[in-house]
């Protein structure tokens, strides 16, 4: 099943047969003191550097989140979407929890964006996917619920299943749902990983649909957080995700390394002109 | 199926519920001028630095290996054998083409060693497997023949089921062979790396041996190589490998990392301990 996004001038298609799907995670305040007191005195051209930045790096679309303390969502998440649309042709994942945001946001975002996030409650569905439905928009489905992030893979196929289902019933095809099969710190359950690899290979062959990996929640509180997350990258891919929100400077050269490995990458082409394209930059090399 | 390899004091056991085993690679004049140079001087000094070494950055067993021009391996290569295992207790790989010098370091080595290696050619199986028979060692089989690597993973099986056999003709149980299912460069052939995979699975569904992987050719001639190297290796886990030659130094924190994400480091104390080995060592930390 193939996903199929689009900017104003680009088209972008998710799908198991296709190179891995980076989403640039940076346009987002949580953790990130400087970017939140910028977006509360409305200073949104360091929104816009972050896109460009991050499209050089490798980024096929970008999340923009702006929900900090002190900012208005319904007012700040369109004109920062249209901003970014202004500087980078790619496809956007509209990230916020409040559905007028989103609404907004949809109404001025060029093309089919991506919608940030849905989740198995019931309160969600209603909230979120009608909004998703009425712009024609994908969404990101997050196998939790009212009791929480289930400790085992087929509590989460069951609840990536009501997703799923609530949304046909609104006329939202599969398609345009990705699942998020999400990971807690291997730091704390030494499972964690192994459950959400196993989420994957499920939701996959039960409904064909695309999945999208968070890579660095994996490797909280633990020492040398970026090898368990390439590692981490690197398991989902060959486990069946096909997109992961991520940070592009960081984990672009590990997944064109494993879209290689997995035979995706035909003359090593995208490999090598990425790593053309980081040379020109100067970016240091591994 | 389980490959237990003895040094004097330890025990090493190789198998699918464990963790990854790393052989450590670094003794072995082959493309390296200053060791090729040491050996022929016969500063046999350098093979122990290179051993301890080895050892502190996570080797598990050492592969042993001084065939270089100018030197007689049938003399050196157990002379070599015993002045590493007087300074490091783990059990050692003996890298040798010559038969001679195999079984003279086999008749010094301590424990139970492993024998690098048997390919599935007849000359290869006839020279190499009744010597690993005689001192009760284990072997690596490499899945070529007189025909070279075969492109298909089916053939690669084929080959592996030969040396099997052979083996289990002249008295060697199939958990004394651990297979290598080879892997060429993924520049020259972008399947290269699929088919390695491709054979791990199959080999171990067919005979549920213990695999080995060698992780750099991989990389050949392209830029970034560690990044290849790293998710190679961790894919190569992932698909039932169990242990690899490779550089300790570079590689042990990627393969501690999977087996972690893997489920097989409960309360990541593995990892843990084998960071705070690297900082105590002042290693740079990724």
């Amino acid at each position: 099943m193939e996903t199929v996004l689009r900017s104003k001038g680009r088209e972008v298609t998710i799908g198991a047969d296709r190179p891995f799907v980076v989403i640039g995670e940076r346009i987002n305040p949580t953790g990130r003191k400087k970017l939140a007191a910028a977006l509360e005195a409305h200073r949104l051209e360091v929104v816009q550097e972050l896109a460009q930045a991050q499209v050089e790096a490798g980024a096929d679309v970008l999340d923009v989140n702006v929900g900090a303390a002190g900012v208005d969502e319904r007012a700040l998440l369109p004109e920062a979407v249209r901003l970014v649309a202004e500087i980078v042709d790619v496809p956007l994942c509209l990230d916020s929890a409040d559905r007028e945001a989103l609404a907004a946001a949809l109404a001025v975002a060029p093309g089919k964006p991506l919608v940030n996030s849905v989740s198995g409650e019931p309160a969600s569905l209603e909230r979120v996917l009608p909004v998703v439905r009425e712009f024609g928009a994908a969404v990101i489905g997050l196998t939790l619920d009212e009791g929480g992030i289930p400790p085992d893979a087929e509590k989460r196929l069951a609840i990536a299943g009501r997703i799923l289902e609530y949304a046909a019933r609104i006329g939202i095809p599969a398609e345009n749902v990705i699942i998020d099969p999400l990971v807690l710190t291997v730091g704390a359950d030494s499972q964690a990983a192994r459950v959400t690899l196993e989420t994957i290979e499920l939701v996959r062959r039960e409904f064909g649909v695309n999945l999208s990996l968070g890579a660095s929640n994996v490797s909280f509180g633990l020492p040398e957080r970026p090898t368990i997350n390439q590692a981490f990258l690197t398991l989902g891919i060959a486990a069946g995700a096909t997109c992961a929100i991520t940070d592009p400077a960081k984990l672009t050269p590990t997944i064109r390394a494993t879209d290689l490995l997995l035979g995706r990458d035909p003359y090593a082409a995208r490999f090598i002109q990425h790593w053309r394209s980081r040379a020109s930059r100067g970016v240091d090399q591994a």
